[in-house]
C-alpha cells in the first residue's frame, strides 16, 4: 500500500464518518475528481473504467494495466485489481466488467453501497442492482467535503489565479484587430506554460479558453474559440481557466474594440457593477442566493433582467464547475474556505454579451480575489 | 425547427431504423458526441444537463437558457424545452429535474426508451425506471453508426492529421535539452493555432497533449505533461491529438536525447516495427484482433510481450477514444471508412516507454495514413 498523506487520511476518515451515518458499507467512485480527492491518484482514464472502492476498513482500486504503476505510486489503496488488454494476459482478467462483477459478488457481497448517482454510469449502477445491492447516493457528501478548501488547496488556487493574470496580460499585450480568437488565446497559453515551466519543477498544469467575438458570438455565453478574426467595433468575451497541480482559477474579461456603441459601453459597465455588487456580498454566513440576487438587482434596476441567462457563479477547485452554485434559489450558507467564480452577465441580441469572471475565496470576514486582471470600463476599450 | 442538413436527416433515419428494429419508441441522449452526431448541435455543457430526445416522428432538445440560441441555430430539433437559472424566470422552469420529469410523464409516458447505458448517469436512468419505462441499450448502435465515417468526416480527420504534423514539426524544431515538457507542447500548440487561424475562417479547433520524459515518466503510458525539464539521455513520449470542426487525429512520437542506451534504441526500433506490422494488416475484411496480434507478435518474437500494457489502437473521430478497439479479443471486421490509431507500445521499467501513434483510414483496398511525421529510429535521435 502507498503511504497515504495526512491530508488523504483525514479525507478518508471524513468520508467514513459520513458512510457510517448513512449506513453505507462501501463507496464506489468513478469520477476522477472525487476519487483523486479521496485517494491522491488522478488518472487520464478516457475509455478505460477506473473504480475506487472505500470500505469501512479497507480501500481498493480497479485500474487498467497501463495505469498500474501510476496508481501504485500515488493512490491510497490497500489493494489493486488490474485488468489487462493484451494477448499476453489472455488467461487472466481482460474484461473490466467480469473483474468488477467478481468484486461485487466477492468482497462486496450483500453490502449497502454508496454511489455518485449523478456521475456513475447507468450500466455500472444496473450491475450493482442485479447483484442485489441496496444503493444510496453519496454524491452530495463528496460535494460538501470538497466545497471547503484547506490551505494547501487554496495555495494552488491562488497560483492558478496569478498565472491566469499573466496569461491574460500576454493575450492583451498582443491584441490587434485582424487576429483570430484562437490566436488571442494562444499568446496567453504560451506565456502561461513558459512561466509555469520556469517557476515550478515537476508539476502538471493546463488551461481551457473560449473567446467569443462579435455581436452574434459574444451573445452566447459558451462557444468554443474559433478562427473568426476580431473586427473593428467588436464586443469580445474572453474566458480562461488555468489549472496547476489540479486546482483551478477562472478569469474572464469582456472588451470592446474600436468605437463601441453607447449601449455596449453601458451594458459592460452594468456587468462590472453587478460583479462588484455580488463580490461585496461574499462573506461567511451569507447565503448563496444573496450573492446571486445582489448581482441580479443591478441588472433589474437597469431594466435588463430579461437578458440574464445564468447564475452568478459556481464553485471551483478540482473541477471546471463544482457545486454549490450561486443561484437565486440556493439557501446554502457560505463558509470560510469556499471558492467561487463571480460572473454575472447579460446577453443582448444584436448588441452583445457582457460578463467578467473573477475567482474569490471566502475568508474569515469577507473575501479575497485570486484573479486581479484590470477590468474597469476604461481598461477594457482598445 | 432548424432545417436539418441531408447528413443529419440520414443519421436520424438510420437511428430510427435501429429503434424500430429494437422496439424503441424514444432515444434519450446525454453524451455530447453522440447527440452532436445525430443533431448537429455541440454544446459546452459542463455542469448543466443537456438531453436530446429522438422519437419516431419528432425530436426534442432540453437545454439550459444559456444554450437556447446556440441550440436553436444548430440543432435538428422540432421542440426546445428550456430551463432557467435566474430569478427573472422563477415562475417558469428553473429545475432541470422537474422539467425532465414533466417530459417523461407527458410526451414519453409509457414509452420504451433507448439509452446510452455506459454514458448516461445512474440518477437519470433511475428517474426513467421510477416512471415505469422499459429501458433498452442503444449505445452499441450509436457506436456502430459513428464507426464508419463519410467523406465529409474524413476530410476533417485528414485536416486534423495534417495540422498535427505541423504542430509536431514546430515542437521538434524548438527541441532542446533543458526545456520542459509543457514548453515542448506549447511550441506545437502555438504554431497549430496560428496555422488554423490563417487557413480556416470561422472554425473551431483545439488540441490535447501529453509529454512524458525520462525513464520513470515515459514508462507510464498516460501522464499529464509537467514542468519536468528534458535531460541528456532521456526517452520522451510525446502525444498529441488535434481536432478541427470536431474531428480528431492522433500523432505520437517517442524520441531519444543524447546518447541512448543500446536497449533504448532496440526497444524503440521494436515499437516502430510493431507499428508497421499492424499498419500493414489494415484493410477491409480483416478483424480488429488480427491488427492487434500483428503488433503483438513482433514484441513476442523479441521476448518482450510481458511489457505490452495496452491494445494496439482505438477508433477516432468525434471522441478522443471511440469504440471499436483494436484488441486481441475483438472479432469486429474492419470496413472502409473506419478510422483507427495504430500505437503498439512497450513499457520497460528502468529503461523507458516506446510508442509511436499514427492515425489511419481504412480504404477500399488497404489504409491511408492521415499523419505523416517522420518516425524512423534515425529521425528520432536528437
Amino acid at each position: 500500500m502507498t503511504t497515504a498523506s495526512d491530508k488523504i487520511k483525514q479525507r478518508l476518515a471524513q468520508l467514513r464518518q459520513r458512510m457510517e451515518a448513512k449506513g453505507i458499507d462501501a463507496v464506489l467512485m468513478t469520477d476522477p475528481d472525487n476519487s483523486s480527492y479521496v485517494s491522491g491518484f488522478r488518472a487520464i482514464s478516457y475509455s478505460r473504467p477506473i473504480v475506487y472502492i472505500v470500505q469501512r476498513d479497507t480501500t481498493t482500486y480497479i485500474v487498467p494495466d497501463l495505469e498500474k504503476d501510476h496508481a501504485e505510486q500515488e493512490a491510497a489503496a490497500d489493494d489493486f485489481f488490474i485488468y489487462h488488454e493484451s494477448a499476453q494476459y489472455a488467461e487472466r482478467e481482460t474484461s473490466f466488467t467480469a473483474l468488477f462483477k467478481g468484486i461485487l459478488e466477492g468482497r462486496l457481497k450483500g453490502f449497502v453501497v454508496g454511489l455518485e448517482m449523478d456521475l456513475i454510469s447507468a450500466s455500472l449502477y444496473q450491475l450493482l442492482k442485479d447483484n442485489g445491492h441496496q444503493i444510496k447516493d453519496i454524491g452530495k457528501d463528496l460535494i460538501a467535503m470538497r466545497a471547503v478548501k484547506d490551505d494547501d488547496e487554496l495555495y494552488w488556487i491562488e497560483q492558478a489565479g496569478r498565472l491566469s493574470d499573466i496569461a491574460l496580460e500576454a493575450s492583451f499585450d498582443h491584441l490587434s484587430s485582424g487576429m483570430s480568437e484562437l490566436e488571442f488565446d494562444a499568446y496567453g497559453d504560451h506565456k502561461l506554460l513558459e512561466t509555469v515551466s520556469v517557476e515550478f519543477p515537476n508539476i502538471n498544469a493546463g488551461f481551457e479558453n473560449w473567446t467569443c467575438s462579435g455581436v452574434e458570438r459574444s451573445s452566447q455565453p459558451h462557444l468554443y474559440s474559433s478562427t473568426r478574426k476580431f473586427r473593428n467595433n467588436d464586443v469580445v468575451v474572453h474566458s480562461r481557466q488555468v489549472w496547476i497541480n489540479q486546482y483551478r482559477a477562472e478569469n474572464e474579461r469582456t472588451f470592446l474594440l474600436g468605437e463601441p456603441a453607447v449601449q455596449q459601453k453601458q451594458y459592460l459597465q452594468l456587468a462590472i457593477d453587478a460583479q462588484k455588487a455580488a463580490m461585496k456580498m461574499v462573506q461567511p454566513g451569507v447565503k448563496a442566493k444573496d450573492v446571486d440576487m445582489a448581482a441580479f438587482r443591478v441588472f433589474e434596476q437597469a431594466g435588463m433582467s430579461d437578458y440574464v441567462q445564468h447564475r452568478t457563479g459556481h464553485g471551483l477547485g478540482l473541477s471546471e464547475h463544482e457545486e454549490p452554485y450561486l443561484r437565486f434559489d440556493n439557501d446554502l450558507v457560505l463558509q470560510e474556505g469556499m471558492v467561487y467564480t463571480i460572473e454575472p452577465g447579460i446577453y443582448v441580441p444584436n448588441i452583445g454579451g457582457f460578463r467578467h469572471s473573477d475567482t474569490v475565496v471566502v475568508t474569515k470576514d469577507g473575501y479575497r480575489r485570486v484573479t486581479h486582471f484590470p477590468g474597469e470600463l476604461e481598461d477594457m476599450m482598445f
